[in-house]
């Protein structure tokens, strides 16, 4: 695996997943499903498949100090700092600017630091596909085999088979299509080409830098600048000057759509979820055999319960359930949030409530 | 109002309002509706009808210190403490005779500590009548005109009006019900002559006392030993001689229903709950526009959430419910407790599982 690397990106917050998920240390940093944290998990993912080296991860100052700590083991050169956020397309590009300015022949994996994948061997089994068709000038991404009509993610059309002789069913991406609603899911679910926009993509660092220069010119001419600075005493000087001005903007609006050579690899059996809110624990964390689950059993004491969650944050407290169903209960230490576990994608708007009325210490 | 006297019964636990309820700190002796434990409210209800002086209190040892300080203005001398449980017909005849040894003309009206009624004045009024009442030798109970089909208490038949001049209509009793079930409740509901049991008694001391001399001879014999030694320095060595072996029986089996002299009045409009379970707290507390109840506001975020209380106890932590409905959601310090509202008399179920597998702490 000369020449290959994954990126990992783990600059975001993660609000669905308050109160557990705080502006101090968002979803990625939390042990959420045991004892590593998720981005502990996306790194221990890619034992045996790429050495610590190879590993490099983009993330903002507020963060970088405890992943450090949580993942000593990658060099702390290959940590890349956003000054600020910029999305997606810029993190990508800048991750792809520096690692081709440090490898000609670099091929990248750009990975969430904060999803979930089941089965490890199939994801190195996948990668290394995905690898193999990146060689060929694709941006390649993994998609997810459908197993419900998400309205929480995009989806990805696939066109025709791709042709070579690749180890793995890959595609041409007819078309990227944004989150849809429920009843345009159910169709898209119907068709049985569509796949889940997981947000993992493959690439050769130089064919993203050539989208860019086609696609995001601004971006391009700030990356090129900051690479001619990348490693000098100017690098930081150089990278905020540049940085700041760049538009937001995801990978997917910014580069995918548009772009000419796009692959994807539908993946079913991953078992992959991006624990994007809390009634994805029930893909997650195994339940008992009423359905419930408790991250810490002598915590919950449950009575005619049924298919409901008991995630004791850092908290003692005993928590008592009677004749609930269908409930996700998170207990911290300041906070107790009930929630149906249909309308978990609301804790959103009690995070954006809390933010309207300044009660940072919930935040 | 010379010769009445209210006894006020208050040796009881309440497990159906744990986890705020606890062995030590029950029901009675709580602040659960406002800055007044029920206790203290029981008293003050009684204001500008008895003065403090012919006020009774029977309890058990380890609650009565507390009771004399939420209640200074009682007289030492009328706090009356059982040995041990042994059912309210026990209590109330243990009142009757230190009553009748006091005051040979004594009436007494006995009340639970523990329930709730919103409309003094009415209750005055009807316990003035009462009193009315049982001077003419009547054991006189106080009924509750049922709201809804209730299983949680016992009926009581109105049978042929009273003959007499009394303010308040008046009826001799038909007969006693146990709790029914609900389909029996009802049937009751619909003869339009069935009233709740609310465990209110109004007597004269010594046709209470001629009762248990017919129907319950240990207790009498017991009675009348325990008063012979009464104020005297063997008091509490009788009392406990002849207390522990007495059977556990309440005035309702033990006396009223065989009685022949019983009347009812039946009461509509008092505003009366007996607090019996968490879901009562819907009768006595008055909800917001969706239906929902928060003791302290400031700890409830409410979103899409109906017919919900929370009950922050001694707890400061944030309340946060969303697709919330129909539910009790109870927070101590040490416990939460979601509850589904049809579903709080299985509180004390909970209780019990708790105390079998010895969860002291929580107890």
């Amino acid at each position: 695996m000369e020449h290959t690397y994954a990126v990992i990106m783990a600059g975001g917050g993660g609000t669905r997943l308050w109160p557990v998920s705080r502006k101090e240390r968002p979803k990625q940093l939390l042990p959420l499903l045991g004892q590593d944290t998720l981005f502990q998990s996306t790194v221990a993912r890619l034992e045996n498949l790429l050495p610590p080296e190879q590993i490099l991860v983009v993330t903002v100052e507020e963060q970088a100090r405890e992943m450090r700590l949580q993942a000593p083991q990658i060099p702390a050169e290959n940590y890349i700092i956003e000054p600020a956020p910029r999305g997606t397309a810029s993190v990508v590009g800048l991750a792809a600017a520096v690692l081709h300015k440090r490898d000609a022949n670099a091929t990248m994996a750009i990975l969430p630091s904060d999803h979930f994948i089941r089965n490890r061997d199939l994801f190195h089994y996948l990668l290394k596909a995905a690898f193999e068709v990146a060689a060929n000038g694709y941006l390649v991404t993994l998609g997810i085999t459908p197993t419900s009509p998400s309205t929480a993610y995009g989806y990805i059309q696939q066109g025709e088979p791709l042709n070579g002789a690749y180890k793995y069913p890959t595609y041409k991406v007819g078309s990227f299509k944004e989150k849809p609603d429920e009843e345009a899911a159910r169709q898209l679910l119907r068709t049985g080409d569509h796949s889940w926009n997981s947000g993992m993509f493959i690439w050769r660092a130089d064919t993203i830098l050539g989208e860019i220069e086609k696609q995001m010119p601004a971006l391009d001419v700030a990356l090129k600048k900051i690479v001619s600075a990348w490693g000098t005493d100017q690098q930081d000087a150089i990278l905020n000057e540049y940085w700041k001005p760049l538009k937001i903007e995801t990978v997917d609006y910014g580069i995918m759509e548009n772009a000419e050579r796009v692959a994807v690899l539908p993946a079913g059996g991953l078992g992959w979820s991006d624990v994007g809110m809390w009634s994805s624990m029930f893909e997650v964390l195994l339940p008992d055999m009423n359905g419930n689950i408790a991250t810490n059993n002598s915590l919950h004491l449950a009575h005619e319960t049924h298919n409901t969650l008991v995630y004791s944050g850092n908290s003692e407290r005993l928590v008592v359930t009677i004749g609930v169903d269908n409930m996700v209960i998170v207990d911290t230490g300041d906070v107790v949030m009930i929630c149906k576990s249909d309308q978990a994608q609301k804790v959103k708007d009690v995070v954006e409530h809390l933010k309207k009325h300044r009660q940072e210490k919930y935040l």
